[in-house]
């Protein structure tokens, strides 16, 4: 069985999830890489062994088989081509690269074709827009998505460990009637819900809601399905929730239905038990893999309407984990290897 | 010029709004009666005078003009009557009567004149349904609202005091590294989500959403209008946020045109300065008057849809500053006395 060479690049709050998930993963694995660009020598533990982590440089990506970038946007892009060049599979977890037509946008569950088609580089999609996508790709596959209204109620974590920090000590702070501070965001995030996520763009919307407009027509394939989001911060440090609204274009069947076809739906568990006050919840889904939805109700206000909760982990199923869902797919398929566009 | 006796029944969150939001008003009161079912004899500080709770009994109405309630559904469906057979008006914050198509449900700068046709009680809408109304009735007499879709983030202070200890002290067991414990809400609402505000209904949606549905229609007096609700309680004190998204019949003018007529309504203020990361947020409008509305924009998904963020202190618009507005409203027009139905 072939082993891999994984490069992590990036010791953040995604990267170091990258590493605990491909501990945990089937992937085998016969050396890691992580690499920074600052901060070197600092001992990383994988699957019994310490490797240290090496600045980036150039050669490094030589014999990496594939490489997962979680260290933003603009290391991606001075970095990337420089390991695709080294001959590594780039699976990139930043913005850089993700509505370039040329490159596959990838969640395994919803659109694992297109990760075939790479040309050395596939983007993992935007936190947000990946639960949302699981949890709607079965539906869209029987009824026909033609409309979706999304609020998002999302960790900081995406924000990385500064904002992580940042929340804990607003918090403390709170409690012992201080002055509360901030810096990694533009207002108080402690007790506090902050309608901005990323910068704001001419339309009034920002670019996080953009993105899961743009980003799910992309990864389900189909250009007619809209998008109005609204993005929201709230203290929360793991699991983003959104609440969904979907109108179909056929006619959807019962709410049992529903809930039976999301229970069979890969990666898609189902927690809906209102009369026991269950439904998917930040604090529970933490750490955990897969899309959780409840809160499963048909919308009286139009014909084919229906509403639902979405959580999921923003650093797994958001990040970290579909990241090395792709490289095991990858490794299952036998597609490392760059598309040559026979 | 009248001075009126005004009683105001429970002393808790929401009562002790209504008291010092009665202090504030320019209601002429002679006398306040602050009445409670337990703890009497706490002294209750109003303008410059200090009154003692009294314990409602038989008679405590006889000579009080307005009575401003605020002790749960049960005491209003209890007591109610009984003001009103001894004389008083009741302003009635609790939702016992709120879809009695004989009760007015009142938000005075949207439909003032259902006041007049009160019988000696009128009902104070839902939190999250008056901030909502507020910020829609002026596009709605232009363009005629369809339909909403609005997702909430509402703060625990609607729950009342338990509620603000209760995540005061997980916060403070998170900080502490401790056992977080939950009794009010049934799941931790520290660094969580819970889409569960009141009972859930055979329908699938909770008590709060459908209140949401049945009370924008009554307030605004069209049954067409259409609204599908998630109501999420976050772990925010003071002020619900909502994510709005609206379709309206008609066309809508420019995004600046909308800020306009909005920045031009009563008990509207505008706060939507992108540019400059300005736009409603709770920690900013807690303790404040009116109702904040921001992040106005497009949507580009159907034809005549716009978004828009609506925030308001909860306890003061949503609950207290609401109901003194109402008895300010009778006081003004002189429509305390009950109206015979002519």
């Amino acid at each position: 069985m072939k082993e891999y060479r994984i490069a992590v690049v990036g010791m953040g709050a995604v990267g170091r999830e990258m590493v605990a998930t491909l501990e945990k993963s089937s992937l085998p694995v016969s050396e890691l890489l992580p690499l920074v660009r600052r901060n070197e020598g600092e001992p990383i533990s994988f699957r019994g062994r310490t490797y240290k982590t090496v600045k980036v440089n150039k050669g490094v990506f030589k014999g990496v088989d594939i490489a997962l970038f979680s260290a933003g946007e603009q290391a991606s892009k001075e970095l990337a081509p420089m390991a695709i060049e080294e001959g590594a599979v780039v699976i990139d977890n930043s913005n850089a690269f993700r509505m370039d037509p040329e490159i596959p946008l990838v969640v395994p569950e919803v659109n694992p074709l297109d990760a075939k088609k790479h040309k050395g580089l596939i983007a993992n999609p935007n936190c947000s827009t990946i639960q949302m996508v699981v949890a709607l790709k079965p539906l869209h596959d029987l009824y026909k998505i033609k409309r979706i209204v999304v609020s998002t109620y999302q960790a900081v974590s995406g924000t990385g460990y500064k904002a992580i920090d940042e929340l804990n000590e607003q918090v403390s702070a709170y409690i012992a009637q201080e002055e509360i501070k901030n810096s990694v965001y533009p207002h108080q995030i402690a007790f506090n819900a902050l309608p901005h996520i990323d910068v704001f763009l001419d339309n009034g919307y920002s670019k996080e809601e953009m993105k899961m407009h743009h980003e799910t027509r992309k990864i389900i394939g189909d250009e007619s399905i809209q998008v109005s989001a609204t993005a929201v911060r709230i203290p929360v440090v793991r699991c983003h929730s959104e609440a969904v609204n979907i109108e179909t274009e056929k006619p959807m069947p019962s709410v049992e239905e529903i809930k039976k076809i999301l229970a069979e739906a890969p990666g898609v568990t189902v927690i809906d038990d209102v009369a026991n006050d269950a439904y998917p919840l930040a604090a529970d889904c933490q750490y955990k893999y897969g899309v959780f939805v409840g809160r499963i109700r048909k919308d009286y206000s139009i014909p084919n309407g229906l509403n639902m909760w979405v959580v999921a982990d923003n650093l797994l199923k958001g990040a970290a984990l579909n990241a090395v869902q792709i490289a095991e797919l990858l490794a299952e398929k036998n597609w490392v290897s760059k598309d040559t566009g026979c």
